[in-house]
């Protein structure tokens, strides 16, 4: 598995970095971004935080506008980024040219359905082929951790409330807490998976989560003047959830904020300090 | 002086907003980003510092990007971020579709040559224009201190050098030092300012800080790995003039460093706390 380097940069002493490689999984290109920390090197590996974003992100949106590097550097965390979609000129881009579905919004399911299914198999792609390169080229260790934000939040705690055998702990912001139940969700679901519901019940993270049975901790925070809150999020449903199963979920809803990454950026730290402790 | 809101969101435990008003110094409509921290209010008024941009950036990039917010909010300090240049439709745009001249690349000059001297008066309009509208709108002392980025950080040292009682500190990223004598700078000031090279010189911090009698303390930040610091940024000129005028300039140059936000992220906070001591 060859990695291409597109960047490289200095920050807080690490280095920022973006790739692409041909995916065997999405059977196209895919870019990533990587920050490794100052600690990391053959002699001294360091575990890794998988970030998924939200609709319309790329590589990009985390690494630059979180202000998660810093405590990464402190921490001797690394952070892997991967794009919400595969892309490129053949990729089938979107039903209506909207923003919520296709480029951008891979939703971070294998899609069953034509003309998605060829490359729209973002859940396999960050659960296994990512991971094995990342930690085949970097000075990673194979400790895990996910997070992620609104539809990345949703990937994130869909990944590991399927696979807690792969990561050691969980965290969102604003995840789009019950998909089949919510516009972005349902759209999403019936493209890539077609019409029978019981597909999408294993990309649901309320329904995963009142089932699960090995569990690792999550912590969720959600901003009371988030625009999306009651019509896309849910977050009573995965409360709930949790509740029925005793999951460990930490939900905290925080008063005033919005869906921005000015709101990630506030708590991100606390994500970040949450995470170390289980990779530690 | 109205002004009237286009965006506001939590960050931080304060408020991030964005405004727009009329401005009377460059005869159009303005853009400005301001940070108020938590605790900001009409009884407990905070200083403020104020960002300058680079090329091609709007009031955003600083907002964003610098994780500058935190410690503000720690601090208990104002960031205002104006745009880089008057912007609109009846605004002359630059001369030949180039990023460095024009739109988002105003130089904080006072432009003296048609068709720019109409607009482009944006060392006025940071002077004296938006501290007044800053301080007549919201919860801030008069205590100012000073900053930026490449064209930004010329500004930051021009504007402190020529003001010393408006500014209690000043500092800056990467900055273009000796316009004079650089490309970007050049052809800049022959477009705003005329053939006459005398009246560029009020506009060089290189000039500036070597004839400085009243002096504010300084500080400056240069990468080893930006593309431009040869020929565009020149910082050596300025740590000559400092040398020749015995100025309070502390300048580091950072092994690995870019001209990237990574960059001005990993070194935002001692450039807040630096400023937040002469502020106090």
């Amino acid at each position: 598995m060859n990695i291409t380097q597109i960047s490289k940069t200095k920050a807080f002493g690490g280095y920022h970095y973006q790739y692409s490689h041909q995916a065997s999984t999405t059977n196209c290109a895919m870019r990533f971004a990587i920050y490794l920390p100052p600690q990391a090197n053959e002699n001294n590996k360091v575990p890794v935080l998988y970030w998924l974003s939200g609709l319309t992100c790329t590589d990009e949106n985390f690494m630059q506008k979180a202000g998660a590097l810093k405590m990464a550097a402190e921490l001797g965390m690394a952070i892997v980024a991967p794009d919400t979609s595969p892309r490129g000129k053949n990729i089938p881009e979107d039903l209506d040219g909207r923003y919520d579905f296709g480029l951008g919004a891979g939703f971070y399911v294998n899609a069953t359905q034509t003309p998605w299914s060829e490359h729209y198999q973002m859940y396999d792609y960050v659960l296994n082929e990512l991971p094995a390169l990342i930690e085949q080229h970097f000075p990673v260790t194979d400790k895990r951790a996910i997070s992620g934000h609104s539809m990345g939040g949703h990937g994130a705690l869909v990944l590991a409330l399927r696979n807690p055998d792969k990561f050691v702990s969980v965290s969102a912001f604003s995840p789009i807490c019950n998909p089949v139940n919510a516009p972005w969700g349902k759209k999403a679901f019936l493209n890539y998976l077609g019409e029978d519901e019981n597909s999408w019940q294993q990309y649901d993270a309320s329904i995963l989560m009142s089932k699960a049975e090995q569990r690792i901790p999550a912590l969720v925070h959600q901003g009371s003047d988030d625009n999306f809150l009651a019509e896309q999020l849910m977050p009573a449903s995965l409360v709930n959830a949790a509740e029925s199963s005793a999951y460990p979920l930490h939900y905290e809803q925080v008063d005033g904020y919005d869906h921005s990454y000015y709101f990630i950026a506030s708590f991100i730290e606390q994500h970040l300090s949450f995470h170390k402790q289980h990779l530690n």
